[in-house]
């Protein structure tokens, strides 16, 4: 298990690749309703329904990906929220994402000595090396030994 | 069909309510990953497995009860990404979900005359008062007419 002490700024994790299909893309609409997708001129979303996922399907597959790159293995706690949140492109059916994690800053936690923040950008990028989605966010994780 | 030049700042939307089930939990964790949701102190998570809904499993909850509630009646272009997210409090099964979205400012398009910027603060509560989660976006919304 990686705990708080394991971090260190600028470090870099991968999150898990993750393929997308237009039956997820299909399935998450009918279920959470269908937003479009972000996308520069509405004329990128032109196409068959369900073409692009929505913005928050795409924060859903982050959650994916984040899980089985790092989280997992990690005494995560929880999160307060997020700073910033862009969704840069569309993300399609077909569309074969990765991304990274890297840790911007570290910081103890005033209130709860057995945890510290983690400050973490993570981007997520499609086959073509575009940019599909990036966010910022505090993450809370264990420490290994509370500081004496 | 809602446009533009039908909202004012100060105005309040409803979003659709929403009653969150544990199936749905479950299938969400078991769908994209489990992170615990955003809570307060560790013991507020405890419980059986699945109780709390995830932070994005949350955001998903929200595009249905915006959707729901007045998104799919406004011409609506999409969203270039989220100012400030907080998951303040845990959404757990069982707990029925009610929500305001209020217009903070409008801005009109420099680069595309035929929309502008509506910059939205939404906050979605429980049935016992507690605001669970609160986010900002700027959300693009099409002109009924083009300003000449």
């Amino acid at each position: 298990m990686l705990h708080f002490e394991d971090f260190s700024v600028g470090q870099r994790l991968a999150l898990a690749p993750f393929h997308v299909t237009a039956e997820e893309i299909a399935g998450f609409a009918a279920e959470f309703g269908s937003l479009p997708a972000d996308f520069e001129t509405p004329a990128d979303n032109a196409g068959p329904a369900g073409a692009a996922a929505s913005g928050w399907h795409g924060c859903a597959i982050f959650m994916a990906m984040i899980c089985r790159g790092w989280l997992a293995q990690t005494a995560f706690l929880g999160a307060p929220g997020v700073k910033t949140l862009h969704w840069r492109r569309p993300i399609r059916a077909g569309d074969r994402l990765a991304g990274i994690s890297q840790v911007t800053a570290l910081r103890a936690s005033q209130s709860r000595p057995a945890m510290g923040f983690l400050h973490v950008r993570h981007t997520i990028g499609n086959a073509a090396g575009d940019c599909v989605m990036e966010l910022h966010n505090p993450m809370m994780v264990a420490r290994r030994t509370e500081p004496s």
